[in-house]
Order: C-alpha cells, then sequence, then structure tokens
C-alpha cells in the first residue's frame, strides 16, 4: 500500500513517459504529445525543454512536411545516434551485439556463428567485450552509452542477473553481467535476463503483440523458452524465473528433457527431437535454424517422413499452446526462434489440439502469430531492457553518468 | 503510456490507500498510518477528516490503551458495523450470503446446502435474495451496502460478468449479476467472478499469501479451480477467463473432463475421480467435502485402497504443481476447498513429484501451503471483491450512493 507520488517523482515519470512515447512511436509534435500524454501544452513545453537539456531529445522541423499552409510545427525527435544501449545476445549457435540508439534503430550490430559445447568463460567475455569496444569506438565523441543488457537461453535470477541453470549452455555459475560491465568500463551495469523473456518484451512494445497487454512469446532455439506478458507487464515470478513454458510436462514417462525430468515441451518439440523424428541426425554443418527450416522445406516438397515428424511436434505444440490458453487466457501467442519455422510447417496441426485442448471461452479470441522481428527478437528485448532505467528516469539516469567517476551523486 | 496523476487522483487514491490500509491491518493510530503511507501527519489528519465525514472511518480511544503514561493517541478504525457489502458463493452443494464490514469481519452469514444437478435460475435468485434480504434487514438503518459479488465455479467474462461456462453447474447463460442486482434493489451491481480468482484474492490479502506477490490458489470443489496473483494482481487474462489451471492437460488420453478434453489436472484429481479409486460410489448421502475427507480418514487409519487413491491423486496434483513453479515461479501455492483435505492425505507425493518435475531454481524457494481462511476462502474473496471499488475511490463511491436516484451524479 503505497500513497500518492510527490510533484517531484511525477515530473520525473511524466519526463519519462514522454521519453518513452517518442521512443517507442517516433519522432510526434508538441500537439500530438499533448492530447496522447494528456497533458496541457505548457506542461509538454517543460517536458521536452528538460529532456533537451539533458541531450536526449531535439525540436526540427518534420523531415516529410505536411501539406497544410504556413510555418510547420516542430517535433520532438529522440537523440536517437547520442544517446545509445549495447544489446548483447548468447545463443547457442551464435553470439550478436549490437548498438541500438534511442527511438530503437539498430546502429550497427557484429555477428558471430559459434561451434556447440560448453563454452570458456574468458573466451566468452573476451569475445563479446572485443565486439562491443568495435561499436562504441564508432560512436560519436558526444555519444552516450545509457544501458546495456544480455539475452542468455537459461534462468537468470533477477535480485543479482546470475544465472542459475542454461541446460543447453554450459556456463557453470558465471557472473557475466558483472564480469562484462568491468570490462567493458563505461559505468553502466549490464543486466543478464532470460532470451525468450526479452523475445516476450520486443514482440509486446515493438513487434506482433504491440496493443495486446496479455501475450504469450514461444522462443525455439536447441530448446524452448517462453516469456509471458501479464497486463502489460513481464511475468518474473517470485525469483526472475517465471515463463520457463519448455519445461511444462506434456507427456508422462516421455522424452527425456535437459532439465532432467521427462516429457517437458522442450523434449517433445525441441530441435533434437524434430531431427530425430525427421531421421536427420544433429551434424555440424546442419544445426539449428537452418537444420528445422530444412525439414520443413522437405515436408513443404511432400516428404513424407519430415511431414509426419512435424506432425508429431505441432500435436506436442499444440498441446502446450492450449495448456497456455487454458492458465493464462492470452489475447495472442506468438511463435519465435525455430517454432517460427515449426509454427509455420505446423499450423494446422496446432491448431487441431488447440481446438480440442483448450476451453472454447479462452480459445476464441486468441491469436496465432510468428514473431514480427524475425531473428532480431531477442537483440531488441535486449536493447528494450536496457533503455528501461532512463525511460523511467531520465533526468537521473543521465545525470549520474555525467557526474566525474569520483564525486557520489545523490 | 499515461502521464503522472493530477492533485485530485492523488487525494482520491490516498483516500483509498488510507482506507484499505485500516481495512485490511485493522485500526491505527495517525503515528503508524503516517509511517506506513509515507505521509507526513497533517496530511493523514486531513484525509482522515474527509474518511469520517463520509462516514467511513472514525477516530476513538484504542480498546486496549497502552501501557504509557499520559492521553493514549487516537486510533483511526473502519466503520465495520455501518458500511458493509454482501458476499455471495454459489457452490456445486451449497449456497452461502454473508453481510460483512469494512475491516472484513463477517457481520452475518446465511447458509444452505443444496443438492447436486442443474439449478433453475428463478429458484436460485429467489434464494439468493431471501438470504440476503434476511441479512439487510438486520442491518442498522444508517448502514450503508457498498458493493456486493457472488462466487461462481465456472468461467466468467470480465466484461459483463457473463457466466460462459460451468461444467459442474450449469446455470445457462443466466446474467446472475444483473438480474440480482436488480432484485435487491440496493443501487449496487453485483459483481461476478470465479470462484478460485476470489479464492486467490482472499488468501493473497487476508489468508496464507499475505506479503507474497506470487501465488498461485488451487481450489478443489467437484471441480478443480485456481486463481493466480502475478505481482500482487489477480491474472485476468484477455478476457477474463485466466486461472483455469484445472483444464491444464497432464496426462494425455487420460480421463475425460467435463470440459470435453482429456488428461486435464481436474479429470485426473478431481473428487469423481478420487472417490472412483477409493472404490466408493457418490452416494447423495456423502459428496463433496465429506465424501473426500472420508477417504483421506479412511487412509490415515489405513485402509490401503484409500491410500492409493490418494497416492493416484497426488501423483497428478504434483505434476500440476510442477507445471505451475516451472511457469510461474510462484513464492507459494495454497490449496483450498477439498485440495485442502487431498493435500494433507497426499502432501510427500506431491512433494516427491515435484522435486523431479519442477526445475530447481524456481522450486529451491516455492512454499506449499493450505487455505488459512478455510472454509471461508471464497466467500471472504467475494467480499474483497466487493470492497475494491469502494477501496479505490471511496468519497466518489459513497456520494453516489447518497445522491437521490433520480438526480444524476457527475
Amino acid at each position: 500500500m503505497k500513497a500518492g507520488p510527490s510533484q517531484e517523482e511525477i515530473r520525473r515519470h511524466n519526463l519519462g513517459t514522454l521519453l518513452r512515447f517518442v521512443h517507442l512511436r517516433g519522432p510526434a509534435s508538441r500537439a500530438t504529445l499533448a492530447e496522447s500524454l494528456g497533458l496541457n501544452r505548457s506542461t509538454i513545453m517543460a517536458l521536452t525543454a528538460d529532456l533537451t537539456a539533458a541531450g536526449l531529445v531535439r525540436e526540427e522541423l518534420p523531415r516529410r512536411p505536411g501539406r497544410r499552409a504556413g510555418r510547420p510545427s516542430l517535433v520532438v525527435r529522440p537523440e536517437s545516434t547520442r544517446v545509445y544501449v549495447l544489446a548483447f545476445e548468447v545463443g547457442v549457435d551464435r553470439l550478436g551485439v549490437a548498438r541500438v540508439g534511442l527511438g530503437g534503430t539498430i546502429l550497427e550490430r557484429r555477428e558471430a556463428p559459434r561451434a556447440r559445447g560448453p563454452f570458456d568463460p574468458g573466451e566468452l567475455l573476451g569475445a563479446l567485450v572485443a565486439a562491443a569496444r568495435s561499436l562504441t569506438r564508432k560512436a560519436g565523441r558526444d555519444a552516450v552509452c545509457v544501458g546495456a543488457a544480455l539475452a542468455f537461453p537459461g534462468t537468470v535470477r533477477r535480485a543479482d542477473h546470475q544465472i542459475m541453470f542454461g541446460p543447453n549452455l554450459d556456463v557453470g555459475d558465471l557472473a557475466l553481467g558483472e564480469a562484462l560491465s568491468r570490462r567493458l568500463g563505461l559505468g553502466v551495469p549490464v543486466s543478464v535476463c532470460n532470451d525468450a523473456n526479452l523475445g516476450a518484451l520486443a514482440e509486446h512494445e515493438r513487434g506482433a503483440g504491440v496493443g495486446c497487454d496479455d501475450l504469450i512469446y514461444l522462443h525455439g532455439d536447441v530448446g524452448v523458452g517462453g516469456g509471458i506478458i501479464v497486463g502489460g507487464r513481464l511475468l518474473g515470478g517470485h525469483e526472475g524465473y517465471g515463463g520457463e513454458v519448455g519445461h511444462m510436462m506434456v507427456n508422462p514417462g516421455g522424452r527425456v528433457c535437459g532439465c532432467g525430468s521427462r516429457g517437458c515441451l522442450e523434449a517433445e518439440v525441441g530441435e533434437r527431437t524434430l531431427l530425430e523424428h525427421a531421421g536427420r541426425r544433429e551434424s555440424p554443418d546442419l544445426v539449428g535454424r537452418d537444420a528445422v527450416r530444412a525439414v520443413v522445406d522437405a515436408a513443404d516438397r511432400g516428404d513424407i517422413v519430415a511431414r509426419d515428424a512435424l506432425h508429431r511436434v505441432g500435436t506436442w505444440l499444440g498441446w502446450g499452446v492450449a495448456n497456455l490458453v487454458n492458465v493464462f487466457n492470452p489475447g495472442l501467442v506468438v511463435f519465435g526462434g525455430t517454432l517460427r519455422d515449426i509454427y509455420l510447417g505446423a499450423a494446422a496441426q496446432v491448431r487441431s489440439v488447440l481446438a480440442t485442448g483448450a476451453m472454447a471461452a479462452p480459445r476464441e479470441n486468441v491469436r496465432l502469430r510468428t514473431a514480427a522481428l524475425g531473428d532480431d527478437t531477442t537483440l531488441v528485448g535486449a536493447a528494450e531492457f536496457a533503455f528501461a532505467e532512463v525511460l523511467a528516469d531520465p533526468v537521473q539516469v543521465l545525470a549520474r553518468l555525467r557526474a566525474p567517476e569520483d564525486t557520489p551523486v545523490s
């Protein structure tokens, strides 16, 4: 039970709200901002002045002026090249790093495929730091990094961003965020978050789920992860492990799962299972997304074995979705990563099981969609997560970053 | 994206917050309120004066004065007998109605067992209205009913409180809340809500889940319902059907469920299944809670068949809990209704499956508990739901209720 906010808290909240608006929806005139945020124009003017002074937005003529005669009104535009975050993605098959500007533009990126197998933590850190440095070197001298986040395919404890478990990618109990932040030396912490949770965030804010506040994002990599948006907010649970839908048991006594249990959704619809059903062994030449696509393509061409494999995997995927529809009553289920391909190849079977397994009321208005951000879903999610702090309290964060390191800022 | 609140919105919010504090935690001194709500004493004084003028609280000497010498300080006390709600419970085996005072005291109640079978809607309405009238007649002349809510064992659409589906209690598509509100004539709407959702609310606010903002409440009646609190708020989902954990499939091709599917948690752990496993047929003399208790008692006395029945049901209940722990990472799982007895009789088996089926990270700190409010969980939840509006904006609601009906109040 918390009392209402103070005037100063309201000002900070409004600064963050205005900045979030232009960050997510793009440049907007003062009139649009006043109408959309429900504030009067003098308040908008004062907020814009503060954000401009902080170097977060600027006002300028619209790039495509309207048709009305007379002087076009100024638009408030995020400082997309000056204010940026670093987004890291550690996948089973690839590493990715991007510099993402306020407003959501991916300014530049580095990607590297990697061979499967356990990580050498030192090597991993070295690769991430080198890629990040090559990106920050290209940023202008007045550019400022306001946050950083790393997507990881495993369970991450909210309190300290500690990676607890990554069945498909062994990094032990590495305090990856802390080590990365120290090595980068940019004065910003590196948040670590489950990759599918970040995917949910990305699709909710910039993808297939814009406008839908109750959605489920299912992410296929080697394993199956999930991210769940409830009432507009990411479901974290008691300690931040929420959304592990890949380890929902759907088939008692079924296939052995990397988590130690049996019959988990991940075990029944994951990459290895699909390839095995399709009579294809994992090979170093064809793994991950490409291997999954090859099965879907073969099924499209009429390959009976591939079709049967997709049908079997689609059945369990359908049961997983049916369970989630009953439990969450989402407005939308989004399939990302390799599940995007699998869903496209097995949509009829998924929908058929859903029709049997989900109750009529929650089933009636649920939409099934593929990730609108495609292969960038996770990286975009990491960027949004990294922007969260500056969007919540822009001026405070900027003040902290600009203060000399030896001066404590209250 | 919403801008910060206005001064008037903050005042209303603070009035609601103060009222909610004494409603949930009991009478409190101004000093306690100031400290707990983070407001200064002059603000507390002004808020208390407004709530006193509205007839919602009064200030008086503490009933058990402290040991300190001098004049004891006044405490703010909710007007528990003057301000009340009506809470209705429609169960498969019983009807219940209570008059519940601000502060949460059940002032008076009526209960009636009922024989199983479909309802005659007119008869149902008649019974509820008669019970409610006999309660309101006993309220003082200056008493005011500020809300009403009805708990129902089925899916209820949020937008219009329409009952969509009640597999164990056929009432068709009855607009029960609207009809009840009209017949009562108290000027308050009757909200209709799923019974297990209300149970979750009750245990979160007044029961085993106080202080835990991520919890799952599992409710056994004939069927199995669920209510889920995520980040302190009830999970409703896109249209209000969220929390139907009873229809999560755990056993593919398993027992036929009332929802039309097979192997749902409800089908594997519900009352009928337990009785069947225990070799006991449902009889008009021994149904519901008593029948379940008889099996648990028999198992306690060493009855092998009853023990085996509990073991079988406990296994599926364990899988249900394991799935929910993986997906939600709750801090607490609460067993209510007949699942309270079943859990007490099968706790070892439930925990054993949980240890196998849930991932280590979310399993480590989850607590399993029985409902602290016992048989009153649902009814208390209905009362809390009915109080929600007055607690959100106390003065507005009171003004509306006290205005003559023919005068529109803005």
